[in-house]
C-alpha cells in the first residue's frame, strides 16, 4: 500500500475520547473498504511520560508534547481534537491554517462566536471537518433518519429527548474538569444535551425558540486527592427546555446527571402525522416504530433490531440479531470522514452543525438567565 | 340494612365518566368494606330520552331533566358532576349550598377564580368535596407516594411526566366539545396535563415557577354529520412546560393527542438522592423502582407488579400477579371519598387541589402567551 | 324484569374462584346487554357460620350447608362449582341430572374417566356446561384466536408456553389442600399447566404426542397452625413437557410454583410459517405480533395494546388504552356463557375441552412414571 | 517487541466465525494487556483466490492452501479451527499431534467418539485447547455465573433456554452446508442448541437425562444458483428437550431456526431458591436480576446494565453505560485462550465441554429416536 492511500493521523488529547476515536481508526478498514487506511501516526499531550504511555496503549507511532509541533509535521493528514472544550478553537483553527483536515469533540466551542470562527477557518482552508456527534451513527438513529426523510413519518409534531445519567449523583464524587466553566463552558448542558440536540437537528431540522432552565444541584465538590478540600461547580448539574422547531414541530429536551438509573440514557421519541419513533441508547440496536395507517386492531410500536442489511451502515458487520456496541457508532463516523476526505465532499456532522448547536446551546443558556423566550437566528 | 347507611347518588351527566364513576359505586363494596354502601339514586339530563336510556343502563333508580332538581331532592346525599367543563361550577356551589357533598370531575373549572368560588362554596357548606384525578389511586403511584414519604427516594430532583394520547392524530377526526374553548376552557392542556399535574403535585409538591406552550396543530375540523362543514378548533392540541417545584426539584411536562402510538400514554419518571421511580398507566400495575445504595453490580429498576398486599389499595382485590385495570383506579378513589364522608374528614384530592391544579394550567397558557416565566402564588 | 329474563346461580363452594366469578356475574350486564341477567340466588357450603359470611360478602340471596338441598332448588338455573377437584364430577353430574346448567372450576377432574363420565352427564341432559378456562377470555389472547383462524400467521410450527409462580418458594409456606393428591389430583400440573394446555390447544389444536417430567421440590411442609407438625407434599411442584400437535406443530411446556420473581407468568409464544405471536398474563392486555411479510428493514414485533374496538370483547368496556385486568377475563367469560344458555348453542371451552384437556394432564403424568412418550387418543 | 511475546495464529477456513476470531485477535490488546500479542500469520483454505482475498480483507500475512502445510509451519503457535464441523477432529488432532494449541468452533465434532479422540489428542500432546462457545463470555452472563458461585440464588430448580432464529422460515431459502448432516451434523441441534447447552451447564451443571425430538419442518429446499434444482434438508430444524441436571434442577431446552421474529434469539431464565435471572442474546449487557428476600413490596427483576466495573470483563472497555456488542464476547474469550497459553493453565470451555456437550446433542437425537428418555454418562 503506498503513502497516497493512507490517512495519517495525528491526536491531540488522549482521555476516554481519546481511546474511542483510536478504536474506530484501528477498525474501520476491518468491516469497511475505505479508500484511505487511517494510520496513527503521532499523539500529543504535555505529559511526556503520559502521553508515551498513552500512544503505546493506543498504538501511535510517535508522540508530540506540544500540539504545535503536531501541526507542523509533514506526515500528518487529519488534526483529530479530543482535548477539553476551552482548546478546541486554538488548536482547530491553526490545523486548518495549516492545511490539515480536522475532527473535533463536541461542543464546538466555549461560545458561538469561537464556533463561527472555527468554521470560518475550516471553510477558508478548504479542509474537511467534522464534528464527534457519533451517536446519529447508530444505524437504528441512521435508519429513523432514512424513514423520516422518505415521509414514512409525515410531517413531525414532536421531539422529545433526554440525556439521563447519574455519575454526579453522590454529592462526595469528586471535582473534574467537566464541572469547571473556564474549561468546559456548559456542564451537562453542554456535555450531553448538545447530543439530543444533534439528535434533534439531525432527524427533525432547526431550532428556532426556546425557553429553558440551568441547574445546579450541588455546588461544591471534593478535591480528588485532598482531605477536606472543596471546589466550586459553576456549571450546570441539569438543564431542560422546550423549543419550537422551524418545521412547526415542537421539542422537549432535558438533560441531567442526577437522574439514578440512568446511566447512558440518551433517548428520544418522535411523533410525525404519519406515524412515530422511540430509540434509547442503552438498547441502542432497537429502534421502536409505529405507523398510523397500520390495520386497526393491528397498530402497535414495532420492535426492530436494526442489524439487518436493510439498515444503514449495519450490513458491514455481522448477520442480523448479532448486536453493534458503542464503538460501532464511531466506526460508522470515521467511515463518512474518510469518504468525505476520499472524494473532497464533507460529510456531516461538521462544523456548521457545531456552530447551530452551540446557537441552541447558547440560546437555552440567555433564555435560563433572562426568564423569557429566546430566538435563535440561523443564516 | 338501614336508610342511614345509605350513600345516596345524584349523578348530573352520563357520559364516558359518568359510567366510570358508577362502576365504581357498584363495586366498592364488594372489595372493600364502607361504612355507607353507595345507591344509586337519580341521574340527570337535559335530554329525557337519553337520561332514562343511561338510567336504564347504569342502573339508577330515578331520573331528573334539570339538575337543579336534582339538587333540591332529600334523597340525596353526593351529588357527581360528570359534565362538560363550563358547567363545573354553577352546579357544585349549588349543590354545596343545598348541603350535598360534592365530586367533580377535572379539570375543576374554567379559571383560577372560579375554582376558588367552588372550594369557599363547599368549605362554607361544611361538605364533602373531591376532584376525579383518578390516576393517582393506581396501587402502583400510592406506592410511589409511599416510598417517597418514607424518604427511600430521598430529595427529589426531578419530575418528567408525559401523558400522551394520538385520537386526534387524524386531522378528518371531527370537532368535539373538547376543542371548543367555550366549553372545555383548555383543550388537551386541561383535560390530560391537569393529570400531569395532579401527579406531579401528589408525588412531589407544589410548583412555583414555569414556562411553556401550548399549540393547535389542526385549526378546522369536519363536523360530524355534515357533508363539508368545518369548525374551529380554538384551544391547544399540545402543551409542554417547564417548572419549578417549592422544594428545588425540576418538572418537564408535555401532553398531546397527536403522539401517534400512545393511545394512553400517561407515564412519569421521578429521580431523587437515593433512587428513581417510573410508571406508566398502559401497564398500570408495574412500578419501576431504583436504588442508588442497592450493591455495586447489582442496581438497576427493578420491576415491581403491584398487587401484592403490601401494595395501597391492592390487598383488596386478588392474589399477587392478577393485574387491576382501569375501574379500579375509580373504585379505589370513591373508597375514599365514603370513608371521608362516613368520618367527616376530608379525603383529598379535592377542591383545594383543584384550585392549586387550575393555577398551574393557567400559569402556563399566561406564560405562552407571554413568552416569558409566570410565578404561581400559593397560599 | 321478569323472571324468565333472570338466570339464577346456585353456587357450591366460595373460595378465590367464587370470588371471581361472582364479581362476573355482578359486573356482565353492566357492560353488555345479555338475554339473561344473573341472580345470585343461592350459596352452598357445609360450614353454615362461614357459607352465610360469604353470601353476605358476595351478594347472594340465600344458602345451602349441603350442595344436595342446592341442586334440587326449583329457583336455580345454574350451578356454578368452585370447590375442589375431588368433588366437581360428584357435584356437576348430579347438576346435569337434575336439569341444571353446569359451569366448573378447572382442572374438571381427577381423571379422564371420570372428566368422561361429565360430559357424558351433562350431554345427556342436555345442558349448557362450561370449565373455567379464563385467560382465553383476555381480549389479546380472543384476537390471537382471531389472527391464527384468519391465517394470518400461516401453518403453526411451534407453541411454547411456560406458567410460572413462585408462591411455594420458600419451603416453609404451610400445606393446603393443592398439595395433596387425594384431593387435587396433581399439583402445579393440574392447577397451571392446564392452563398452558387450554391455550394451546384453543390457538394451535388437540396434541397427540407428550413426554414429561414431574417433579417435587419440597416434600413436606409445615402444617399452618402447629409448632411442628408437618405434612407430606404428594403432588408436583413443577411439570415440563414437550408435545406434538395434530397438525405438525410442536410444543413446549413448563410449569412451576418455584420461579422466583414470577407471580403469575402464565406466557405463550406461537411461530407460524407467517408470523408469530407472544402474551404474559401479568401485561395481560398486551398482544406482541409479527408478521415476516412486513417491508424489510421494517419488521419487528409490533406491540399492540389489546383494547381498541377490534379486539374481541374490548370494545364493550372503555376508550383505547384504558387497560383491563384480570376480572374482565371471567366477566368475558359469563358473557358467552348466558349467550350459550340463552341460545342454547352450548359455548367453549365446555366439558369437551376438560375431557382433552385431562386426557394431556394424564398422558403426561404417565410419560414421566414410564420415562417414555405418550401418545392421546382423541376421538 | 520480540517474538517469545507473540501468538502466532495459523487459522483453517475464513467464513463468517474465521471474520469474528480475527476480529478478537485483533482488538484483544486495545483493550485488555495479555503477555502475548496475537500476530494473523497465516490463513489456510482449498481455493487460493478465495485465501487470498481473505488474507487481505482479514489482514493475515500469508496463506496456505493445505491445511497439513499450515500445521507444519514452525512459525504458528495457535491452530483456530472455523471449518465446517465434519472436518474439526482431523485438523485438531493434527495439530495436537504437532504441538500447536487448538481452537474449534461448535459443536466441537460429528459424535462423542471423535469428541473423546480429539479430547485425548490434545491431552496427550499437552495443548492447550478451547471450544468457542463465545456466549458465556458476554459480561452479563459471566456476572450470572458469579452470583450463582457466590451463593445469590441459593440451590437451582430452573433452567429454561431457547436459541430461536427465524433465517430459514421461508421455504424459497436455498439450501447450504448447514443442512446437510454429512457436513454439519445435527442442523439446529448442533448449530444453536448446542450454545444453550454450553449456557445450562456452565450456569446450572451437568444435564444426566433427556427426553426430547428433532423435526424438520421443510424437506427440500432449492439449490442456490440453479432454476429449479432441489436437494433434501436431512437434519433437524428444530429439536427441544426436557433434563434433570446432576444437582437437582429441571431443564427446558428449545431451538428453532423457524420462530418468526427471532433473530438472534439466545435466551435464557435461570429460577434458584432465593432468586432468578434472566437473559437475551439480542439484549446482550442486559440482566434481569431477582432477589426473593428484597424487601417485600420491593421485589422485582431488576434490569442490570452490565457495562460497569464490577461486571467481568466489562471493565476493560468504557465506562458504565457505553454498551458491548457481539464481538466482545470473542476478545473476552481470545483474553482467556491467550491467558491459559501464557500461564499453562487450560481456560474453559475447552475439549472437554465438548465432549460433554457433544453428549447432550447425541442423547437428545437418541431420545427422539427411541422415544424414551436417556441417560447421558459423566466420567
Amino acid at each position: 500500500m503506498t503513502n497516497q492511500k493512507e490517512l495519517r493521523i495525528g491526536m491531540v488529547g488522549y482521555s476516554f475520547m481519546g481511546r474511542a476515536h483510536t478504536q474506530a481508526y484501528r477498525d474501520v478498514s476491518y468491516y469497511f473498504k475505505p479508500e484511505l487506511k487511517p494510520v496513527l501516526k503521532a499523539i500529543s499531550g504535555r505529559n511526556e511520560a503520559n502521553v508515551k504511555a498513552a500512544a503505546e496503549q493506543l498504538g501511535f507511532e510517535s508522540i508530540e508534547t506540544d500540539w504545535k509541533k503536531l501541526i507542523e509535521r509533514d506526515d500528518i493528514d487529519l488534526i483529530d481534537i479530543v482535548t477539553p472544550n476551552n482548546s478546541h478553537a486554538e488548536i482547530a483553527i491553526a490545523a486548518a491554517k495549516a492545511g490539515k483536515h480536522v475532527i473535533c469533540e463536541k461542543p464546538l466551542s466555549m461560545s458561538v462566536e469561537e464556533a463561527k470562527e472555527m468554521k470560518q477557518a475550516v471553510e477558508e482552508a478548504g479542509v474537511i471537518h467534522m464534528i464527534c456527534h457519533n451517536y446519529r451513527f447508530s444505524p437504528a438513529v441512521q435508519y429513523a433518519k432514512q424513514l423520516i426523510s422518505e415521509g414514512k413519518l409525515g410531517k413531525i409534531h414532536h421531539f422529545r429527548g433526554v440525556y439521563l445519567q447519574d455519575w454526579l449523583l453522590d454529592p462526595k464524587t469528586p471535582m473534574t474538569w467537566r464541572m469547571k466553566k473556564a474549561v468546559t463552558g456548559y456542564g451537562t448542558h453542554g456535555d450531553i444535551a448538545a447530543h439530543s440536540i444533534d439528535l434533534a437537528r439531525f432527524l427533525v431540522g432547526e431550532i428556532t425558540d426556546v425557553a429553558g432552565m440551568l441547574k445546579t444541584f450541588v455546588n461544591e465538590r471534593p478535591v480528588a486527592g485532598t482531605e477536606n478540600e472543596t471546589d466550586t461547580v459553576d456549571v450546570d448539574d441539569a438543564s431542560a427546555f422546550i423549543t419550537q422547531f422551524e418545521n412547526g414541530a415542537m421539542g422537549v429536551f432535558e438533560a441531567s446527571r442526577f437522574a439514578g438509573g440512568n446511566r447512558n440514557g440518551n433517548r428520544f421519541e418522535i411523533n410525525g402525522e404519519k406515524g412515530s419513533i422511540k430509540w434509547d441508547l442503552e438498547n441502542l440496536n432497537n429502534l421502536h416504530v409505529y405507523f398510523h395507517d397500520d390495520e386497526p386492531g393491528l397498530q402497535g410500536f414495532r420492535l426492530i433490531n436494526c442489524t439487518e442489511s436493510e439498515h444503514p451502515y449495519a450490513g458491514a458487520y455481522w448477520p442480523s440479531g448479532h448486536i453493534l456496541g458503542y464503538e460501532h457508532t464511531f466506526i460508522n463516523l470515521v467511515h463518512d470522514l474518510i469518504e468525505g476526505i476520499s472524494t473532497g465532499k464533507n460529510p456531516t456532522p461538521n462544523f456548521n452543525d457545531g456552530v447551530e448547536n452551540q446557537k441552541v446551546l447558547e440560546a437555552v443558556a440567555e433564555a435560563s438567565e433572562k426568564k423569557s423566550w429566546v430566538q435563535i437566528p440561523h443564516n
